[in-house]
């Protein structure tokens, strides 16, 4: 058994603390991998709210997600990711959110994710997270301005009051190209 | 289901690495209990050769495996773990090694590992490492003396050349109290 990438760890925190019935983000749609785990996890009954800003990610996920039985319960929103909180009501509580902090693999590598604007994101997540919920944040930070992104990220959840939330750091550190690491967020 | 902690985290990662029959070190068997956690898992057939400069710690340890009838596959050695190459032959794999930096919980706190001997005996249990073996190293650092020494290991891990080990960190970030974190080298 091989230890696991960021990406793959990040699934493996999520699956059991998601149940069929909730609610919850994915920030960042993208090539819509984690839209589809997230829409297994929540099943019918449940909900995925996810965000893109770009109209061809959604447009690829919209169409796997029909292939996949499970349009039913995601809802694609082509909106930035700190405009989130118009999407919940102001008790909703989600269980998990997921990031992919970067740019869309594949795609227009200038069109990358922000650290203002993750943050706002990043707090109206943490705003609405249920006991025992976590926010996962996958941090690509190899591409011009990833550096700055990652940083700030860092010094916001290592300042989270630790009785309130733990902050949880996961990644290789002996890689030459910088993989992504994860940053994990739990409420107590 | 909460975040593991570091040291939990290391059992999660060896568990599936560890078979009935292996050889596995405890470079600081300090209170015993991943000395007995590895004697569980490698079984009659296997050998846990378990290291301490204290004495106190190895008597307490034999006590407690003759107590789960686990005494005969353990060698407890009362030697330096930098001088573990003695007790292992050139050609002899280990699946696994397990190294908790710092001082023995409850004794004294000025009887602590030091970057040098940490470092020798961790070049040791690599090049005896088997392709996907784990070493794991969970780092207590807040004592007088830890700090350089987390600085020395994460030195020397990073620099293990990719293509030979994975290592990986895990650990929480935004605790006041410096908890201990882990490191986990697995050979490809």
């Amino acid at each position: 058994m091989n230890l696991e990438s960021a990406l793959s760890y990040s699934h493996t925190l999520l699956k059991p603390i998601i149940q069929a019935g909730d609610t919850v983000i994915d920030a960042t749609v993208g090539n819509g991998h984690d839209t589809i785990f997230l829409a297994g996890l929540v099943g019918h009954s449940g909900q995925v709210l996810g965000f893109d800003v770009q109209q061809v990610a959604l447009d690829e996920t919209a169409l796997q997600l029909q292939l996949t039985g499970q349009a039913h319960q995601v809802q694609l929103i082509h909106d930035g990711h700190q405009n989130l909180d118009h999407y919940l009501a102001p008790d909703q509580q989600i269980s998990a959110a997921i990031f992919n902090l970067g740019y869309l693999p594949g795609s227009d590598k200038t069109i990358i994710t922000h650290a203002q604007t993750t943050l706002s994101a990043l707090d109206c997540c943490l705003s609405h997270l249920r006991r025992g919920g976590i926010v996962a944040l996958v941090v690509y930070y190899g591409h011009e301005g990833g550096e700055a992104e990652k940083t700030a990220v860092l010094n916001e959840v290592q300042q989270l009051d630790q009785h309130e939330f733990q902050v949880l750091q996961y990644g290789f550190i002996n890689q030459v190209h910088q993989p992504p690491f994860l940053i994990a967020v739990q409420r107590r």
